[in-house]
């Protein structure tokens, strides 16, 4: 590869002379490990016009180099870095800089300390993976994804790629959500009422931002889906846990003070719950008693292997005060981030102005492969080949843990990913996750779930969605074994 | 039951394949409920005739509907809707809502109404558009983008495009911006001190999130990019406009309160105006004696083609002030969404974990392209053909204004893809440009970069990023017709 020209440029307050100076920044270059053995440097004529010095100086800074065995010369095609040139530290030296500044006085509001804990990034490569949330390659249609991107990259498409659609969403893939995936939700919505985001987690963070305020008091599931509990706190508005049983959130505990209702009927997160649909009526009409809005995060609902999902909150919702969350980052891949929110055009065209002003919308191509693989099918069948992968590791897992004598603590009823756990009192998870964790098991501790003052330590999550069926058994055995030690 | 052949059309608006049509209008059939299971579909000969389309298009669709469960075949006897198609929702959607919430108060916060003007969708199908920051698709090297997209989607990749990297940016791409990117610029910084960003834009909102508060002042140039100060009302922070001259900021015109300086010093936006260097050093010593921040967007640094760019203030400052913003959305396109930060770690970590709380991380197949298009050589010969096209534009552009008469504000002094005019006096630009769209010329009137409460009406940008040289005189021609009209 060749070092570009522009890579260089003189100092005006260097001092020495031209050719020095020259000499002193290539070898710089080398030295940081910025210019690598064997690249090539710009011609003497193309370095000395864009420096605006004569040729000869850079002839000459060049041949001092070569005889430094910093560069080598080969016949005819020019200068490059020597394969004998001084070798690079480890680390490139940073200019010492930065001294001056107290950042802890200059940064005017923090972010970092959030409860969201960090997946090992190797966490394929362990043997006994349970974990939530990632894609398993051997489920995913890669053929039809790179068909469909490739598709989006046609010619045809450029404007769809590369335009600054400012305001605006991918037409395609507004109309498939409006008409093919929201009436499976049992909801209707025009395109005004609909907002692409950056996955979930960003629908979730904008609506937030646009209904909270730090008089207002937002409800949430206690356990809830950590992520969610840093954006809220972020937001700084008043967080009022609400704890959930095994139907879910409970209507009778949400406190009247309330403004807005964060829920998971589909799949509580973390404990799977579903809500029934006399609990769906009952929440509605708690929310009317208490003039408050409900966020409905409807994740997973698509991974319903054992029963139909029921109709969505949204859907049973005559008086408008659900808004909706969907995504496909979790169907699809979680790298794609990509979700949409659904709500009255009011709420929607301050969603949509927020997003303009943080990021202006999500990448174009994203959104038209999108729209290729939902609207070909590729989606669906997706969907169908996960609930079955899914529901033979689930049937696997059950028997496991009955084997092992392990305790549920809360399963979805209609399918979804993983298992809610409760090990026995004294355990702590967190512990237990890193003992297991050198066994090859990963495990997710369920403390970051739940509220920090308060949180129980025996919780974990188990999720069948990146492990073998194959695995399971053993993977469950080295867990109760290790529960037992 | 069969299913009609008469229920098949073909939109003569649809786009891709035959076979994709076909089969997007089969799946959409079953998942909208229309077409049930163990419904028979035409056969494909009476198909193929009925849609004029051969036999083999329709064999084709069939089979592969078949292979993702939508179809079952039966021998002799034909394709069937599949036993296993997916299930359409089991209720009817409801409709009609939204009535009993008062939207005006459940909004805790309002994002609309910010400076930020909309351009007209069809821009590309003016004959004369003098905008600002949009792809030229005759210049884009759409074939290699296709390329390294295609080979971000391979089989190995499978990682960078799935996973959720929820507190990393690719490796790839980040080496490269620390390598090479960075060193144009004067700018060594390591991996810890960049962040990858969803387009400039993001990167600003991000930095205005981490520095500023309700009770601290951003100095802005005065004008300046519209979003930034929607950015910054709505950060809620204090804002001080200083008026640029024709070097840009003033360092002195500075007031002592800010604790956050915004600058474009490359080209000024809008009026393109380039700091010299000596003014670099001054406002340098002038943040220091404010102990103020710096914000650099170096913006269209690369569009340099009439000389080379000045160093960075990054690369100038030895304090560790500046905190500088970068973007591949205007030079690759905007529907990218690609920036990044560049800082100490302390600020780095901060911006980081709120990116993760708004949205986690840049898609990762984007990060990945990217990395490809860069690294490949492709970025380069892309800077170089826009500045080779732009450098001519340009030319017939400063020919085509001083032939009629019209009054030049400000030019890059190195390149750019725009200029900065002035009306006479008593011109609205804004009525300007609306009689200019009626005759084919798209302008952007100066208004919305200005302070609301004392914005001047006369001023006007012209780009030449999107308008081919041959239309430049002819467009120009007809502004100068309706300026004396």
């Amino acid at each position: 590869m060749a070092i570009s020209v522009e890579s260089f440029f003189l100092s005006p307050e260097a001092e020495g002379t031209l050719q020095a100076q020259i000499q002193q920044m290539i070898a710089q270059g080398i030295l940081s490990g910025r210019f690598r053995k064997g690249e090539k440097l710009p011609s003497s004529r193309r370095m000395a016009e864009h420096l605006g010095v004569s040729r000869i100086t850079v002839t000459l800074a060049y041949t001092e180099l070569q005889a430094n065995d910093y560069l080598e010369s080969r016949d005819r095609s020019g200068y490059f870095v020597s394969q004998n040139a001084p070798e690079p530290p480890a680390f490139t030296p940073s200019a010492a800089k930065g001294d001056m500044i107290d950042w802890g006085r200059a940064i005017g509001r923090r972010y970092t300390g959030g409860a969201t804990p960090e997946k090992p990034r190797d966490w394929s490569s362990y043997p006994y993976p349970f974990i939530f949330g990632q894609t398993d390659p051997s489920l995913f249609d890669h053929a039809s994804w790179r068909h469909c991107a490739l598709r989006a990259l046609g010619q045809k498409e450029f404007q769809a790629l590369a335009a600054d659609a400012y305001d605006q969403d991918d037409p395609k893939l507004i109309e498939f959500i409006a008409r093919h995936t929201l009436p499976r939700r049992g909801i209707l919505a025009e395109p005004g009422e609909i907002l692409l985001t950056m996955g979930a987690q960003n629908a979730l963070w904008l609506t937030a931002q646009v209904l909270l305020t730090q008089r207002r008091t937002a409800a949430v599931e206690e356990p809830c889906y950590h992520a969610l509990r840093d954006i809220l706190t972020q937001s700084r508005c008043h967080m009022a846990p609400v704890p959930v049983d095994r139907d879910g959130l409970r209507p009778q505990a949400l406190p009247e003070r309330a403004e807005v209702i964060f829920t998971t009927p589909s799949h509580q997160a973390p404990t799977n719950a579903t809500m029934p649909l006399d609990r769906r009526q009952e929440l509605l009409t708690r929310a009317r008693e208490m003039e408050a809005l409900i966020v409905e995060d409807d994740y997973e609902f698509e991974i319903s292997f054992l029963r139909a999902p029921l109709p969505s909150l949204k859907s049973l919702d005559t008086d408008g005060r659900v808004i909706y969350v969907g995504s496909f980052s979790k169907s699809i891949f979680p790298g794609l981030r990509l979700g949409y929110l659904v709500g009255p055009q009011a709420f929607i065209r301050e969603a949509r102005a927020l997003r303009a002003s943080v990021l202006r919308h999500p990448p174009g191509h994203v959104q038209r492969t999108t729209a290729y693989f939902l609207s070909l099918g590729h989606y669906d069948s997706l969907i169908r080949r996960i609930g079955k992968a899914y529901a033979r590791r689930r049937q696997v897992m059950e028997t496991a843990l009955e084997d092992q004598g392990l305790g549920v603590e809360g399963r979805g009823v209609f399918g979804g990913s993983s298992i809610w756990m409760r090990a026995p009192e004294g355990v702590d998870t967190e512990d237990l996750a890193r003992r297991l964790q050198a066994r090859g098991v990963l495990i997710e501790p369920g403390r970051p779930f739940f509220e920090a003052a308060r949180a129980p330590r025996n919780f974990y999550r188990l999720a069948y969605s990146s492990i073998p069926s194959e695995r399971i058994a053993d993977g469950i055995g080295i867990l109760a074994n290790e529960l037992r030690a």
